[in-house]
């Protein structure tokens, strides 16, 4: 089982826009087979700063989810409103 | 509800002692009353790289656990094995 921590550092006054493609995102990935849970997150102390936290069945299935049309249209939108590169981290389940 | 992810890098040769403090942790963490999920990961492409994935009821149950006798106990001992400070993010679930 995969947990993925997908975080994104927005500019001040886009973060509204984001999460509106945000949710979009989380939507429709949920309906992915392999996915186990897609949830989005934001600091509270910093409201720019926004996290998919993520549980995937297999390599696979979050491979598939990069290519999904969902993914490839609004990904690269999220990404066009952030100040600084994203960070993702991707871990296995150990307990 | 509140998503927490904890982030610790271990220094190398000391990923094992870590990993038996770190469940030993979680056992005793998830009997807490206000804890939704807690969750040990690791880096499958640098085992030093362990984060705890972690759910709860609100920032109450969360500032118990601070003061819980496993985690007075634990957390030193894991924080002795590292080699940086560990990052941890607190985000609220959007969606």
């Amino acid at each position: 089982m995969l947990k993925v921590v997908a975080q994104f550092f927005f500019r001040n006054g886009e973060v509204e826009k984001a999460l509106t493609l945000a949710k979009a995102l989380v939507v429709e990935t949920r309906k992915e087979k392999g996915c186990i849970s897609y949830e989005l997150c934001q600091n509270p102390e910093k409201d720019t700063h926004i996290a998919f936290i993520e549980e995937w069945e297999s390599q696979a299935a979050l491979d598939a989810h990069f290519q999904t049309p969902h993914f490839v249209d609004l990904v690269p939108k999220i990404q066009a409103l952030t100040e600084r590169d994203l960070v993702i981290n991707t871990f296995n389940k150990v307990a």
